[in-house]
Protein backbone atom coordinates (compact mmCIF):
# COMPACT_ATOMS: atom_id res chain seq x y z
CA UNK A 1 0.00 0.00 0.00
CA UNK A 2 1.60 3.66 -0.75
CA UNK A 3 2.45 5.83 2.49
CA UNK A 4 1.68 9.40 2.33
CA UNK A 5 4.23 10.24 5.08
CA UNK A 6 2.84 13.91 4.88
CA UNK A 7 1.09 16.34 7.20
CA UNK A 8 -2.28 17.61 6.29
CA UNK A 9 -4.74 20.77 7.21
CA UNK A 10 -7.70 18.49 7.95
CA UNK A 11 -8.65 15.11 7.14
CA UNK A 12 -11.09 16.23 3.84
CA UNK A 13 -7.90 17.49 2.29
CA UNK A 14 -6.19 13.50 2.72
CA UNK A 15 -9.07 12.52 0.83
CA UNK A 16 -9.44 14.70 -1.39
CA UNK A 17 -5.62 14.22 -2.47
CA UNK A 18 -6.11 10.51 -2.50
CA UNK A 19 -9.26 10.58 -4.49
CA UNK A 20 -8.31 13.75 -6.13
CA UNK A 21 -8.96 14.49 -10.10
CA UNK A 22 -11.78 14.45 -12.36
CA UNK A 23 -12.46 10.63 -13.17
CA UNK A 24 -11.11 8.82 -10.11
CA UNK A 25 -14.48 9.17 -8.11
CA UNK A 26 -16.13 8.15 -11.37
CA UNK A 27 -14.44 5.00 -11.98
CA UNK A 28 -14.39 4.02 -8.47
CA UNK A 29 -18.50 4.76 -8.29
CA UNK A 30 -19.07 2.24 -11.32
CA UNK A 31 -17.19 -0.19 -9.04
CA UNK A 32 -19.15 0.01 -6.15
CA UNK A 33 -21.55 -2.33 -7.27
CA UNK A 34 -19.04 -4.82 -8.56
CA UNK A 35 -16.19 -5.66 -10.66
CA UNK A 36 -15.89 -4.90 -14.12
CA UNK A 37 -13.75 -5.42 -16.92
CA UNK A 38 -11.86 -3.05 -19.08
CA UNK A 39 -14.08 -2.62 -21.98
CA UNK A 40 -17.21 -2.75 -19.67
CA UNK A 41 -15.40 0.35 -17.54
CA UNK A 42 -14.63 2.01 -21.19
CA UNK A 43 -18.34 1.72 -21.97
CA UNK A 44 -19.60 2.72 -19.00
CA UNK A 45 -17.46 6.09 -19.08
CA UNK A 46 -17.20 7.10 -22.77
CA UNK A 47 -15.72 10.40 -22.52
CA UNK A 48 -12.78 8.93 -20.97
CA UNK A 49 -9.49 7.95 -23.36
CA UNK A 50 -7.88 4.55 -23.20
CA UNK A 51 -4.49 6.46 -22.51
CA UNK A 52 -6.36 7.98 -19.33
CA UNK A 53 -8.48 5.34 -17.98
CA UNK A 54 -5.13 3.19 -18.38
CA UNK A 55 -3.31 5.77 -16.19
CA UNK A 56 -6.31 6.18 -13.44
CA UNK A 57 -6.60 2.28 -13.11
CA UNK A 58 -3.11 2.24 -12.15
CA UNK A 59 -2.87 5.19 -10.13
CA UNK A 60 -5.66 3.31 -8.03
CA UNK A 61 -3.98 -0.03 -8.00
CA UNK A 62 -1.36 1.93 -6.86
CA UNK A 63 -2.97 3.31 -4.25
CA UNK A 64 -4.23 0.02 -2.79
CA UNK A 65 -8.41 0.93 -3.62
CA UNK A 66 -8.60 -1.30 -6.67
CA UNK A 67 -7.85 -4.84 -7.50
CA UNK A 68 -7.56 -7.35 -9.97
CA UNK A 69 -10.60 -9.04 -9.92
CA UNK A 70 -9.11 -12.49 -8.47
CA UNK A 71 -11.64 -15.14 -9.86
CA UNK A 72 -9.31 -14.91 -13.15
CA UNK A 73 -12.15 -12.80 -14.88
CA UNK A 74 -9.84 -9.80 -15.80
CA UNK A 75 -11.46 -7.20 -14.01
CA UNK A 76 -10.54 -4.88 -12.16
CA UNK A 77 -13.15 -4.47 -8.47
CA UNK A 78 -12.65 -2.80 -5.30
CA UNK A 79 -10.15 -3.45 -2.68
CA UNK A 80 -11.37 -3.58 1.30
CA UNK A 81 -9.62 0.12 1.63
CA UNK A 82 -11.85 0.71 -1.84
CA UNK A 83 -14.77 -0.61 -0.42
CA UNK A 84 -14.86 1.53 2.80
CA UNK A 85 -15.03 5.01 0.25
CA UNK A 86 -18.64 3.28 -0.27
CA UNK A 87 -20.08 6.08 1.84
CA UNK A 88 -17.95 9.01 0.39
CA UNK A 89 -19.17 7.25 -3.29
CA UNK A 90 -22.94 7.29 -2.05
CA UNK A 91 -23.24 10.46 -1.05
CA UNK A 92 -21.39 11.90 -4.23
CA UNK A 93 -24.10 9.94 -6.45
CA UNK A 94 -27.03 10.84 -4.09
CA UNK A 95 -25.88 14.97 -4.68
CA UNK A 96 -25.61 14.26 -7.78
CA UNK A 97 -28.77 12.51 -9.09
CA UNK A 98 -30.11 15.51 -6.89
CA UNK A 99 -29.09 18.18 -7.85
CA UNK A 100 -29.08 17.51 -11.21
CA UNK A 101 -32.54 18.69 -11.75
CA UNK A 102 -32.15 21.53 -10.16
CA UNK A 103 -29.10 22.68 -12.11
CA UNK A 104 -30.68 21.72 -15.40
CA UNK A 105 -27.95 18.88 -15.91
CA UNK A 106 -29.19 15.42 -17.66
CA UNK A 107 -27.74 12.08 -16.64
CA UNK A 108 -27.09 9.69 -18.98
CA UNK A 109 -28.92 6.42 -18.83
CA UNK A 110 -26.18 4.29 -17.79
CA UNK A 111 -25.29 0.83 -16.90
CA UNK B 1 -27.63 30.03 -9.42
CA UNK B 2 -25.10 28.91 -12.38
CA UNK B 3 -26.37 26.37 -14.26
CA UNK B 4 -24.60 23.63 -16.00
CA UNK B 5 -26.68 22.62 -19.52
CA UNK B 6 -24.77 19.62 -19.85
CA UNK B 7 -25.01 15.96 -19.90
CA UNK B 8 -22.69 13.68 -17.42
CA UNK B 9 -22.54 9.73 -17.95
CA UNK B 10 -23.56 9.77 -13.94
CA UNK B 11 -24.55 11.60 -10.44
CA UNK B 12 -20.61 11.62 -9.73
CA UNK B 13 -19.58 12.88 -12.35
CA UNK B 14 -21.62 16.19 -11.73
CA UNK B 15 -21.00 16.29 -7.63
CA UNK B 16 -17.05 16.16 -9.24
CA UNK B 17 -17.29 19.07 -11.58
CA UNK B 18 -19.18 20.85 -9.34
CA UNK B 19 -16.38 19.98 -6.22
CA UNK B 20 -14.08 19.83 -8.59
CA UNK B 21 -10.59 20.58 -7.25
CA UNK B 22 -8.53 20.67 -4.49
CA UNK B 23 -9.59 23.48 -2.28
CA UNK B 24 -13.14 23.62 -2.76
CA UNK B 25 -14.03 20.57 -0.95
CA UNK B 26 -11.76 21.49 2.43
CA UNK B 27 -13.27 24.69 2.37
CA UNK B 28 -16.50 23.76 2.08
CA UNK B 29 -15.83 21.25 5.23
CA UNK B 30 -14.23 24.15 7.27
CA UNK B 31 -17.84 26.24 6.80
CA UNK B 32 -20.16 23.08 7.50
CA UNK B 33 -20.13 23.80 11.50
CA UNK B 34 -20.68 27.65 10.53
CA UNK B 35 -19.63 30.65 9.21
CA UNK B 36 -16.25 31.66 9.20
CA UNK B 37 -14.46 35.27 8.13
CA UNK B 38 -11.97 35.14 5.65
CA UNK B 39 -9.06 35.53 8.04
CA UNK B 40 -10.29 32.62 9.95
CA UNK B 41 -10.54 30.31 6.94
CA UNK B 42 -6.63 31.69 5.94
CA UNK B 43 -5.16 30.45 9.13
CA UNK B 44 -7.72 27.26 8.87
CA UNK B 45 -5.97 26.46 5.90
CA UNK B 46 -2.41 28.60 5.90
CA UNK B 47 -1.26 26.12 2.77
CA UNK B 48 -3.21 27.92 0.71
CA UNK B 49 -2.66 31.32 -0.91
CA UNK B 50 -4.61 34.57 -0.61
CA UNK B 51 -5.56 34.29 -4.35
CA UNK B 52 -6.57 31.26 -4.59
CA UNK B 53 -8.42 31.22 -1.58
CA UNK B 54 -10.53 34.09 -2.89
CA UNK B 55 -10.71 32.82 -6.38
CA UNK B 56 -12.26 29.83 -4.97
CA UNK B 57 -14.08 31.52 -2.59
CA UNK B 58 -16.01 33.52 -5.91
CA UNK B 59 -16.09 30.08 -7.73
CA UNK B 60 -17.93 28.52 -4.55
CA UNK B 61 -19.97 31.71 -4.19
CA UNK B 62 -20.90 31.50 -8.03
CA UNK B 63 -21.64 27.92 -7.84
CA UNK B 64 -24.46 28.76 -5.40
CA UNK B 65 -22.89 26.64 -2.36
CA UNK B 66 -21.70 29.46 -0.61
CA UNK B 67 -23.04 33.11 0.85
CA UNK B 68 -21.86 35.74 2.40
CA UNK B 69 -23.12 35.90 6.28
CA UNK B 70 -26.16 37.79 5.79
CA UNK B 71 -25.46 38.77 9.96
CA UNK B 72 -23.43 41.51 8.54
CA UNK B 73 -20.25 39.97 10.09
CA UNK B 74 -18.75 40.02 6.50
CA UNK B 75 -17.93 35.68 6.82
CA UNK B 76 -18.79 33.45 4.37
CA UNK B 77 -21.16 30.51 5.47
CA UNK B 78 -22.71 27.25 2.79
CA UNK B 79 -26.05 28.67 1.76
CA UNK B 80 -28.69 26.21 1.59
CA UNK B 81 -27.20 24.24 -1.40
CA UNK B 82 -24.06 24.57 0.40
CA UNK B 83 -25.65 22.62 3.41
CA UNK B 84 -27.09 19.96 1.19
CA UNK B 85 -23.53 18.65 0.53
CA UNK B 86 -23.10 18.04 4.15
CA UNK B 87 -23.23 14.36 3.86
CA UNK B 88 -20.21 14.22 0.91
CA UNK B 89 -18.64 16.11 3.62
CA UNK B 90 -18.77 14.34 6.44
CA UNK B 91 -17.67 11.02 4.64
CA UNK B 92 -14.79 12.75 3.04
CA UNK B 93 -13.83 13.66 6.86
CA UNK B 94 -14.52 10.51 7.69
CA UNK B 95 -12.70 8.68 5.31
CA UNK B 96 -10.11 10.85 5.67
CA UNK B 97 -10.02 10.51 9.40
CA UNK B 98 -10.21 6.37 9.46
CA UNK B 99 -7.58 6.47 6.64
CA UNK B 100 -4.69 8.71 8.09
CA UNK B 101 -3.39 6.25 10.78
CA UNK B 102 -3.24 3.43 8.38
CA UNK B 103 -1.47 5.45 5.64
CA UNK B 104 1.03 7.39 7.91
CA UNK B 105 -0.34 10.55 7.23
CA UNK B 106 -0.68 12.71 10.16
CA UNK B 107 -3.61 15.37 10.42
CA UNK B 108 -2.47 18.57 12.30
CA UNK B 109 -4.69 19.79 15.10
CA UNK B 110 -7.27 21.97 13.80
CA UNK B 111 -10.00 24.85 15.12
Amino acid sequence: MKRLPKTFGCPVELSVQVLGGKWKPVILARLKDGPLRYGELRRLIPQISDKVLTERLADLQQAGLVERDADGGGGYGLSMRGASLRPVLQSLYDWGTAQAGEMGAVIRAGR
